[in-house]
């Protein structure tokens, strides 16, 4: 039964994660590994009970939740196989999951592992913006390296807690998640940080005669470098793959401008959009 | 004195633009010029007072505002020279300037005209969701063939009412309008409608693991193709240019992936992004 949680990485996510925990009728302890400043106020919106150093948290934790940037997942997986019960879950909230899931495969063999990916987030970073009903309604995918490794007790139960805070579990192969999210995320997130940047060099008077449409497709490239670092670095092939595909259609664009080809393009556009926005509700 | 108001298309535009002049307090006669359907819809909505054919309102107006498609605008300038009376000003709402402005100067011979883009919109179309506030804040683009004409009685005239419903005018040239244009607004609108198409066709699946930056990402991507047709026809050579540049970009991050370049990329876009929001408020 899962009645020790360990949060490793307090911010939005895993903050987010104690509180929907919390919301949902958890009622064992939640235990917050992270920097000093971010325990505070981790304690001061109540996500976690208490503060412990990853050792000590991990020796008496039922379900490890590391929700750290992608780097620091890597490394704290290479240092948790000594630390942890054998019964534990360790599971993680990494936007990558191929690197994660194989530093995971080599370096734990003294307990179970279940790589998940929370589809959620905020404009805002960090404790302070840590929601309980983050989760509600998005899909947490989760990228099992056998089949098996949701069947065990402790992967169904967590999959229960899943469900309780309103996340949609979806389970996939881990390099499968990589592909479909390089063109769900990382190209998006290219496509408008290439926008801005382009603008930015070669327009930037184009800021005067703008409207909603620049503002939309904007809003990603708002995101730091930081947070993109490690996903860049963990998911090249799979992004540089996307990528391609994406600046072949704009060159096919290009190509027809004035063709009836680019109506088509439109409609098959228009229908995927109007399609994710009844996904999405 | 400007008295009588003939708008020639009143979709959200023109009759947001009706709406618009009665609200700033407009005592004069406004006229639509539209099809049936549409008239019907823009008297309920109190923005045209009463309709009639374009040679009828033509010849009692003191100003015309043509705010139909782009080639229907450039259609009715065709047809409007021996209409109009010779005080009066012509002026346009049409989102591309280069070939209206060329339009009017070689069929517009007994009147002024002035080029105008009014840089305000909403996802929904038509009179049904026009609004008295629309042009509130927004730029409106004014492209004089030459300085004098915004000097003309007329011209003034008009330029305040512009000032009366709110709208911040700006004055450029018609092509360098078209340039702007393109990178604020045709690029961010081909680069929304490739990544949708390039997922539809390539990794349809990608929705079940999309979020919130997926769905600002293709908004634009709703956008209807007839409305486009005539912007990317009468623009071609500026957006060519533009989405060379944007294709330039991506490539140059796709072969920057693990390097600190990516950074530097990352810090400009966010710049230009917090700018522009800036800029927007």
């Amino acid at each position: 039964l899962i009645e020790n949680v360990a949060i490793a990485g307090v911010g939005l996510i895993g903050g987010s994660f104690g509180l929907a925990l919390r919301a949902a009728g958890y009622r064992g302890t939640i235990t917050g590994v992270s920097s000093e400043a971010t325990i505070r106020s981790a304690l001061a919106v109540g996500a976690i009970d208490s503060a412990l150093t990853l050792p000590q948290a991990a020796a008496e934790a039922d379900l490890i939740f590391l929700a750290q940037p992608i780097g620091r997942i890597m490394d704290t997986l290479r240092h948790l196989d000594p630390l942890v019960d054998p019964d534990a879950l360790v599971t993680d909230a990494g936007s990558t999951k191929h690197a994660i899931v194989t530093t995971a495969q080599n370096a734990l063999h003294r307990c179970h592992f279940l790589g998940g990916h929370p589809l959620a987030g905020k404009e805002k970073r960090g404790v302070e913006a840590a929601d309980a009903q983050l989760f509600q309604g998005r899909p947490w995918v989760l990228t099992p390296s056998n089949p098996d490794a949701l069947k065990t007790d402790i992967a169904a139960e967590f999959i229960d807690w899943l469900h309780k805070i309103g996340a949609r579990p979806v389970i996939l192969g881990a390099e499968e998640h990589d592909r479909l999210i390089s063109f769900s995320s990382h190209v998006p997130q290219l496509a408008s940080t290439a926008l801005a940047a382009c603008i930015a060099e070669l327009s930037p008077e184009s800021a005067q005669v703008s409207g909603p449409g620049l503002v939309d497709s904007t809003r990603l490239a708002l995101s730091p470098y930081d947070v993109w670092r490690d996903i860049l670095a963990t998911n090249s092939a799979a992004i540089e793959e996307a990528l391609t595909a994406y600046i072949g259609k704009l060159e096919y664009l290009r190509e027809n401008l004035r063709t009836r080809d680019l109506q088509r393009e439109f409609e098959t556009a228009a229908q995927f959009a109007t399609r994710l926005r009844e996904f999405s509700h």
